[in-house]
């Protein structure tokens, strides 16, 4: 089902990052549910967590690790989120960095936990047992494809991005990967992102940077507009190569940013083309807002609309359901006049109502399309957001409904 | 598919109103699709309109000429909302009120236009022309039931309530419909509820009750969300009636207040039992909020989430969706262990986690109802909302991917 969306598998190894891999048996027998990765002394790592108050134990602990000291070891498990569970399962995240602590000779703080799976149930704290000697036995450069493909709950696809550059005459790898959207998953929640880079970069430009990244990527997609409570995105930089970025306004630093930005939309945009029973890829833009709150209010009231999702499905370019929803998206003072809608180049709406030169045939044919731009003009200012969606099928129905039952 | 209800006939005449019903061929043959409304000389009335920026050219109308006068007519035609019409738009209901005025010999100000329908089409004014002398000819004060159908569009049965009450001595009369929720069906948008009484209303008195009962009912109900461009409530009080309300702190006013709540809100969720695919009806209670605002959001959110919505209709009672739904809501500060959630009175989550005396099966068993409350309990003040929503259903997405398909 997924939208224009191929197995990504051309990982670059990042100078200080290994990755092991393991069959614990969080839940399912025969499936690799476990992921170690290893950082080399020095590098330095920033995230961005869920903004959802019911934030899970192991996100809750991976914050405060990150407070206290930079990372030597992330473990990942799916099949179980640890979310719902309650101050077990606060000891349950807390001893999973106490094992692989112990077994990697670090401190447990050194160590942060990511869970994805089932809500509200309690981890096998065995499946740990398990999987973390063998994940740090698998320990590799190249693991990468089979990591990105062990992170995985639902997902149809591994997803990737790696890219190599030369920057100012210094060479730059970046790789990083992604899983799930959101709670695009019923219990199987979270989205979950992690990207790094061999340059050394200041940890107060990296904090900054995964900020920045995170807005304009992972918090610019939306599949149904549920948030989990385990969504989590990390930038890792290793210092083993040789660009070094003290300044985020340097030359340098902007060409890394912009090389960052890039990796950090393909892993986001992968999570919307693989979204649950997604048949479209759509680009909301809105243009000419007065701020950044009323651009994204009309963009994610036009993205969330389930009339408009359902035609985006159908393929029927019904422009009174997007304009409807730009109607209801709360604006102050909105003057219908100077709105305007576009279908990629196809205009739409003006003045209130349907273009004059717009015509059925025009629509529908844009709509037909597995990817394409709704484009909203507001004409009250000059300030533009982007954000990318899919639609409401039958499948997502399905997927939803059927979980569990 | 509508869940627990069944068609009203018993509509009780109320003394100064008739209605008048037409085929009149909006858009199809054969079909009811005008309704003209008669209230007496001295009757008067308060509305409200939709909240939605890109109100249609009806609701425009109507609301300029309640500021001017009473109304004596209402002419509510189906087929098209006229909606997303630019001026001609505006021309074309000032004209069908000027229609009005002329053929039942009032003012153009004293007709108010109401339409629900295809957004984006000119209507055909010739409609009118055959529609509006039918209507007149039809009216009596017995065709309460034939209107219900008449202003229908998707719904799959008209609804209405009845009651006839004697508060302190006097004998009053209250009958109400409505039709279709928000932008339940695509372009067939609109909401409309016209709910009339005998009894004498101070202006003053009706206004502020219009807006309580629109609060207490129409403004808590969602199915998807969407709002329509076309919606309306208004309330009319023909003073044909002997009991006089000028004060609405009377014990007389606060019965007959109760009284109409009654029926706004059977009226209301009516039209959620009857929302697009439904195969449950849900109330969403929450307790125990420090402001009015974060009752809604908490109750919106949770009722707005497809996640829920697909749970509710897989009778999955999975209890971290709306968990994960109450943590996205926002609130500020939120303290995790005081929240709790039951279904009618099974206590599913405490302290942030799971209740230990929780079953799947005793979830499962409200969850397998057609009609169930899921109530959250905020432990942060004494506020309480209350809202009705319905499932995400295949039949949704059906009806609203395949309409114009």
């Amino acid at each position: 089902m997924a939208v224009n969306l191929t197995i990504f598998e051309d990982f670059i190894p990042v100078d200080g990052v290994r990755l092991g891999i393991a069959q614990a048996q969080v839940r399912y027998p025969n499936r690799d549910d476990m992921v170690l990765i290893e950082l080399v002394e020095g590098a330095r790592t920033a995230a961005v967590f869920t903004q959802n108050a019911f934030c899970a134990a192991p996100v809750q602990v991976a914050r405060q690790h990150l407070e206290r000291c930079s990372p030597r070891y992330l473990i990942i498990n799916t099949g179980n989120a640890n979310a719902g569970t309650g101050p077990q399962g606060m000891e349950d995240a807390l001893s999973s960095c106490q094992q692989v602590a112990e077994h990697c000779g670090v401190q447990p703080d050194q160590v942060l936990p990511f869970s994805t799976g089932v809500i509200g149930e309690l981890l096998d704290m065995s499946a740990f047992e398990r999987g973390i000697p063998a994940c740090y036995k698998d320990l590799s450069e190249t693991h990468w494809s089979r990591s990105a493909a062990g992170i995985m709950t639902t997902d149809t696809l591994p997803k990737g991005s790696s890219r190599r550059r030369d920057i100012n005459g210094q060479a730059v790898t970046i790789s990083g990967m992604s899983k799930g959207a959101g709670m695009i998953q019923p219990n199987m929640a979270t989205m979950l992102a992690f990207v790094a880079t061999d340059a050394k970069i200041a940890q107060s430009v990296l904090d900054i940077w995964c900020k920045a990244l995170a807005n304009a990527s992972f918090n610019r997609i939306t599949i149904d507009g549920d948030t989990s409570t385990n969504d989590a995105c990390l930038l890792m930089a290793t210092g083993k190569g040789s660009l070094v970025v003290d300044d985020a306004n340097s030359p340098e630093a902007k060409t890394l940013f912009a090389e960052l930005k890039e990796v950090f939309q393909i892993l986001a945009q992968a999570i919307v083309r693989d979204g649950e029973g997604a048949t479209k890829f759509v680009t909301i833009q809105v243009d000419e807002a007065g701020t950044q709150q009323e651009a994204l209010d009309v963009a994610y009231t036009v993205a969330h609309s389930p009339l408009v999702k359902t035609a985006m499905y159908a393929s029927d370019a019904n422009w009174g359901r997007i304009l409807a929803a730009v109607g209801r998206s709360g604006l102050v003072d909105m003057d219908l006049d100077k709105i305007q809608i576009y279908l990629n180049d196809v205009h739409i709406v003006e003045n209130g109502g349907r273009c004059a030169a717009y015509t059925e045939e025009a629509g529908a044919a844009v709509f037909a399309e597995a990817e394409f731009t709704v484009r909203i003009v507001l004409g009250r200012g000059d300030i533009q957001e982007v954000l990318w969606t899919s639609d409401l099928s039958h499948e997502y129905v399905s997927i939803n409904a059927d979980y569990r039952s």
